[in-house]
């Protein structure tokens, strides 16, 4: 439909930044499956906002309330609802772009899309805050995999010009894998983190930000996932992955570098491992051929674009006026966006991969 | 489900390499568009095998026969099927491939994912060639979508290390945009194309295979098309564009460079053109901001994978006994695919457009 | 999916009886319409319990709080979310129901659904409370389609053994199809309905209960909406009001009956009215012709079944003794359910209706 | 989206009655599932025109050709496509309808529906034509079906006035399910068999047509299919039925007659049999609690209308002199359709159940 996803896990996400509150209905989870609270709460905390230094000041604690789906903690099997209600909202911020929108926004587009009608507050229905109910879905998700030993983690590629080093496509374990999301700042590579915060700290100093990529990964998926043509493995991902705000690229494998290579580079032969499991050698197919699992890790890139919303002054138009206007961005936004896009990303690649665990029954024997 | 796309423009493909015959079967097209079946078959030759010095020499003409939905040339409305035959095909070529998955393939992933009972002969369901019924769905979405004033072209951007210049994002013309489809070689600059197809055929004369991105773009789509989160612009065009096989990396706008830029640099400021109407100064957005169309041009990249099937030796397993094996793909294999899903890619981008027009109707006053 | 129904309408109920709310999201409204939100509560009263005689004595205001895509009473086009929470629940009525499934209700068959882990207080997701949210969609659907010329209406055709007299299938005014909505017992002839309501309380007397049938129309819908084959107005229609829990037959037009008529007797002439437009002289085919509408009222019949919980004892079994059980069902039960259910079958007339008057505007020109 | 049917097996059905053919696409089905072609096309025969005293004498063999989908008979997981070819069309008989469209027939509403582009010869999509495609897919559906232990089966239930006997709702064998499929007219009573087309007989020599009810039975199903409000078991199969065109009412279990039961009469006291297994005493819920499959026979009648297609003298109107008109429908129509539409209730029914079948694996254990 639109702000719903999913065949076999269907997710409804509904709300506004500035309205009563947000939220997700998710029908098709498994029924029977204990659902850690605590655990899932502190997965969301890694979304939040208002906790890092270079992070929008925003205070909200997000906790979802529970309205159905869940019985003494436990999926019930119908849909499970959580609701977490907006607060702290400073909505005046945001009076005065109603006529001006904002470079890089929805503002224009939602405008002519809704003729108007749209609730333009704080972004309405089109703002980054709409990802939390996607991470209490995925936080669900994951733990779900978990107990099925699949596991999801991801990780920040790069930030501006500062990148960390990449998983190993190979022979990633489930602690290289789960490391960053433990880690103060979503990281491999400590030292490239530092930087990384070093670089958004200029940025926000100049009124500016940057924009960052995030690698994401799945572990334990057995080979035969997925199905053909329109919903293969990446069809399904991408279109999760780019309901997050500000994605605009994603790359499976290789990714867009597969351009440049041969076929006898790009590649992957086969092997059989020490246990008598069909293996690949290297892992330029990210773990899906055909759009179908191989078995292999799970690999994929995206690129998050710089947060548009920046203190200093911006070209743009009345559309009332239908002339020039001058505008500079006030509230609280992040400077960089990509380190708290890191669990929501985690969050979409959980939902898709018991999506298709759930497709997965249908036709295994 | 799998091999259908799209909500208001539905896809039904359906064959298999080697079968009778592939095709599509499109529902909700408007009804009464006469169909211009030569213009149709003319865009369906540029995706044809077997016509270019370094293509594969299989011959296929490639003619669909419309067994419903058309009268006298003209759309009834009621779902529209186009029926493509199979011939030429040697199987044999495919025999000894059934144990020994090709790398790069979807041979072992279609293997789990169907227990052996999959057509594997040239590649079954997941071959390349189920991309001409694609063709034929986007050939007459773009009649249908150019009678209202909306362009969709596509060109070559790189082959390897050769690249074509880029589409101008701001200020391209329908001109320009529908050059590459003209040509011989569909490319902006022939001496890029001819460099090229040198690439292509030093590679091919070492057994070997190259890839290539693709650059589409689409003119006159108005501002206010697309749904929030899942159901935007980016996340139906991916759905759609990774049915393509060999994509491994979808890219909107500035893309995965977005990463590298700061806010100042990326956003798009607005501004009022001459005649009035609300444009961006420059179009880092792709003509796409939180899902929703700008109106400004619509501008996709992806990157091909090189050909998978090389006439050079490889590595991979005997499936049945467990062990390594070697293989040299025999059959008709073109060593660079890109060139031939220029076209497909178009495809693709003309349903998707036609499908969010139809939805556009649903919310336009 | 399972709670959610309707392409371009499209809701997603939620909630347990007895859990901390219930709800629905509807996706796909048009922007911009404002709602009236005392006559919305008004038309949520005549599906409330706890206000007849003979009605359950369970008290629920059934206010629903609206979550988001109302901004100042008008909707913004996003998701529209509104929770009514549960209140006055004494769970412990159904403790021991657990292990003793009641007659002629989900409770065996939801645990065989779900393994055990569903929530059966009240019946949980399978409660008819689940309906109130329906009615709130249904609420907002119809008066969208008032403002557009198209009304919807219901009565209780019969309540065991006592009829109301039909709605005119020809000549039926729109003043006629609104009268029982507004009555105090929604029927057309107040003779019958006092004759229901004595029926019923026998019925209670003696710990019994029992069914009914409800007549629905709609009137101002134009010719021409609808689809074929699977997605005629039937389908739909069905596909909705079998979501009403204790629905057990569905006719349109002259329903059943009809296998009893020749051709010659069933058939509708054509006409052209005094105004120009094509009519039908009778209403057999309940304005539906091959799924799609001929502008003549809509009409459609249901039967309702006697309520299953009643408190004399009827034979069961122990899930757990694998043996035979007697069951006395207590807790408040509306010894006929069907007077309730009348605004319910309007509210999800009104939600297919707009569902294809959205439809309608994708293939009209 | 409209002709197209199922969330787990998704048919899409193509095809006009005077167009190059009819068919239609499956997805979803199981891989490895031998087809047994004869059997098949035995089951297709008792669907086909041409063969009865009283049918139609349009003789056409309605054998399939697949397309896809099928290699050595073995199902490949891909989509399948069968395709009939239409031959032996009249369409001079049905030149003149265009203006003066058939009472009962969906001339008039596809007109508006299509704006005149549709393709009437014949009924065009809205044939019964149409519905030998879907027999193929039931046919297929239910040799996978009874390799699983699940059998459907249906009779004519009434002619007219001429009822059959019915399905013994509790204690109904498979012998006794299948026996009308077997028998040279589609009865469990002979003589009323004989009776029915007596009265066929007598509506032809009239010319004049007759209505008829079919009731279908399943077998075999286990207690816990099918899912909650909106896809109900009801729910699903009224969706699928009401494709089969003429059909005016369906009823499940007890049916409309529910509405004049007292709970105590209408409710199923459960009881376990000599093997240990929970049953109910009497079958007035047709297998189905709250959507959901209780393990009893699964129960649903429907009533068709008399043929509109009629050899005498009818008042329409002209649409283009906007004026009365008189038609007298030529052609050859059998006289009443409830015969044949037998083994279409059956196919819809096998199909329907095995999208549920293949739903029920993504939820057990």
């Amino acid at each position: 439909m639109a702000s719903d996803w999913g065949q076999f896990l269907h997710l409804q996400i509904f709300g506004e930044s500035h309205g009563p509150g947000i939220g997700v209905v998710m029908e098709g989870l498994p029924a029977g499956e204990q659902i850690d609270l605590p655990a899932l709460q502190e997965f969301l905390r890694r979304r939040a906002p208002g906790q890092g230094k270079y992070a929008t000041t925003r205070k909200e604690t997000d906790a979802p309330e529970f309205l159905s789906g869940l019985l003494d903690g436990c999926t019930t099997g119908s849909p499970l609802t959580a609701l977490i209600r907006n607060s702290d909202t400073r909505s005046s911020d945001y009076a005065a772009l109603r006529d001006v929108p904002r470079p890089g926004h929805a503002d224009y587009s939602a405008e002519k899309r809704y003729h108007g009608a749209q609730d333009g507050r704080g972004g309405g229905h089109f703002s980054g805050r709409l990802t939390a109910p996607l991470c209490v879905a995925g936080g669900i998700a994951k733990q779900i995999l978990e107990r099925r030993g699949i596991y999801v983690g991801a990780h920040l590629a790069s930030v501006g010009a500062v990148h960390d080093r990449s998983f190993e496509p190979v022979s990633l374990t489930v602690q290289e894998l789960l490391a960053p999301g433990k880690a103060s700042f979503p990281v491999l590579d400590p030292a490239a983190g530092e930087a990384m915060q070093q670089a958004i700290q200029e940025a926000l100093a100049q009124q500016d930000s940057l924009g960052g990529r995030i690698e994401a990964a799945a572990l334990g998926v057995p080979a035969g996932w997925g199905s053909p043509i329109f919903a293969g493995v990446e069809n399904r991902l991408a279109a999760i992955l780019f309901g997050i705000p500000a994605v605009r690229g994603i790359e499976f494998g290789y990714g867009m570098a597969a351009a440049e290579l041969r076929g006898s580079e790009h590649n992957d032969p086969f092997t059989i491992d020490a246990a008598g499991a069909v293996r690949t050698v290297s892992n330029h197919h990210g773990g899906i051929l055909g759009g179908i699992t191989t078995g292999m890790p799970i690999i994929v890139k995206l690129a998050i674009k710089p947060t548009p919303s920046i203190a200093r002054e911006q070209a743009s138009v009345s559309l009332s006026a239908k002339a020039p206007a001058v505008l500079a961005v006030r509230g609280r936004h992040d400077p960089c966006i990509a380190p708290r896009a890191v669990p929501v990303v985690e969050a979409a690649l959980a939902v898709a991969l018991l999506d298709l665990a759930l497709e997965a029954k249908t036709y295994q024997n």
